[in-house]
């Protein structure tokens, strides 16, 4: 089996012009199959403040409703995936943008939820692994923002995180597949304080405990439970990592952040 | 060799909800290899005028700021796009949205002229046909909207009918291509206030007779010296005609507009 690294970014690194290229820089020069997954920083928010459209948040996820869509839609799969792609191109890294209605990549289902309504909210049903095998056995690089869609015409809003794991479980069955979320922190931290506390390596058996003691932050948990599921599913290694540390991965695979493993 | 039809919309079938929904029911129906390719309808000036931005256009084409440029990105590579593409996947077609970016698919260079400046406009320099005959081989349709990049990491806007005659010059090496530009109109009329006065058939020679007693409208020039400079150069025919017509192509070619051929 070959080896393909999935690389998932969000936040800063997204907002952030200079950022943004030298994090590039480094992707485009990792070496191997490689398939980049990209949140919507801020942008999506400071976009729908203009147009008068309040975002709305319910447990740390975005309420989607149709304004709403537009806007994510816009920012995500025009603004921000096209910048990059565009970018990657200089790398001379052939990119291809994409969202799950594209090559009917990603299908998913608006969830349904008895207490809150999500709106245009999708939970991914199932990837369709061979045409994306097939991209990159061409010499393509997928570049996904965070869409999806219901195969009956609903572009829906995904969190990209989840995208990148359910990435990496359906490309498991073909790639041994690493599945790397980068962050501003420098992996998962032991105290928040303190950038040098990265715990070098977590198992669920050692999560769980630190998770008990309430030591993970409650941005981590819903990453670290993704992560999990991944491994449990298929993928061979999750890593929680800075987008500034990918340059020297390829130097070193030592204080690369956090390796999550099962046992 | 195979045919590959290569449909054009803009205007008013983008910006109608049920125009766009009732056209790409035909498109999607429409039988053999084809490519979509789609302008920006007026949903970007709207987004320009809501923001504060005022839309500028000189000779009938857009200038392109760096505000402008960002709109326009988001409207035509995110919202309409992505919007089209759900759709089609809706009536199972296995539709891939692209700019010029993606998969470096359509090179292109900012355009210099003395007299004005157009901004972040690129005239399209290569097309990448190789990679576009293997989207079409894994059964894919894909789908361009009128942005094309300049290698550099440059977005830049570009016109839309040129993109689908470039897109078909390019790929008469491996295809016998259709250009089809559909309008609002039946075709290319006789006179502008008769829907009835389809011209059925344009050769260069009566093209230019008519142009010269002013019989073709201003905004009908470009698109068929674009025709004519695609005939030049090796696509087989070029029609155009009304995006109402698409579905009753299928069942006779008869009455579908103005068919334009060199001689």
């Amino acid at each position: 089996m070959d080896n393909l690294n999935i690389i998932k970014i969000g936040g800063q690194v997204i907002d952030e012009v200079a950022k943004l290229s030298e994090f590039l820089i480094n992707f485009t020069r990792f070496p191997g199959n490689k398939i980049l997954v990209h949140g919507g920083g801020k942008i999506a928010d400071d976009l729908l403040i203009k147009l008068g459209i309040k975002p709305k948040v319910y447990n740390g996820r975005r309420v989607t409703d149709e304004d709403t869509l537009r806007v994510v839609q816009m920012v995500y799969a025009g603004l921000i995936n096209k910048s990059i792609v565009s970018q990657m191109q200089k790398y001379k890294c052939a990119a291809l943008g994409m969202s799950g209605a594209d090559a009917n990549s990603i299908l998913s289902k608006k969830r349904e939820t008895a207490d809150v309504d999500f709106g245009f909210v999708g939970d991914i049903i199932s990837v369709n692994a061979n045409i994306i095998h097939q991209f990159i056995t061409i010499g393509l690089t997928p570049v996904f923002c965070a869409l999806t869609h219901d195969g009956k015409g609903q572009i829906l809003n995904t969190n990209a995180d989840t995208i990148a794991a359910e990435l990496g479980i359906a490309l498991s069955k073909i790639y041994n597949i690493s599945l790397i979320y980068c962050i501003q922190k420098a992996g998962v931290l032991q105290n928040i304080n303190d950038e040098q506390s990265v715990i070098p390596g977590l198992t669920f058996e050692s999560y769980s405990k630190i998770k008990e003691k309430g030591l993970i932050t409650a941005g981590m948990i819903p990453k670290i439970d993704n992560a999990f599921n991944a491994l449990h599913r298929g993928v061979k290694q999750v890593w929680i990592t800075s987008y500034n540390s990918l340059g020297k991965w390829m130097e070193s695979a030592s204080s690369m952040g956090t390796k999550i493993t099962l046992t």
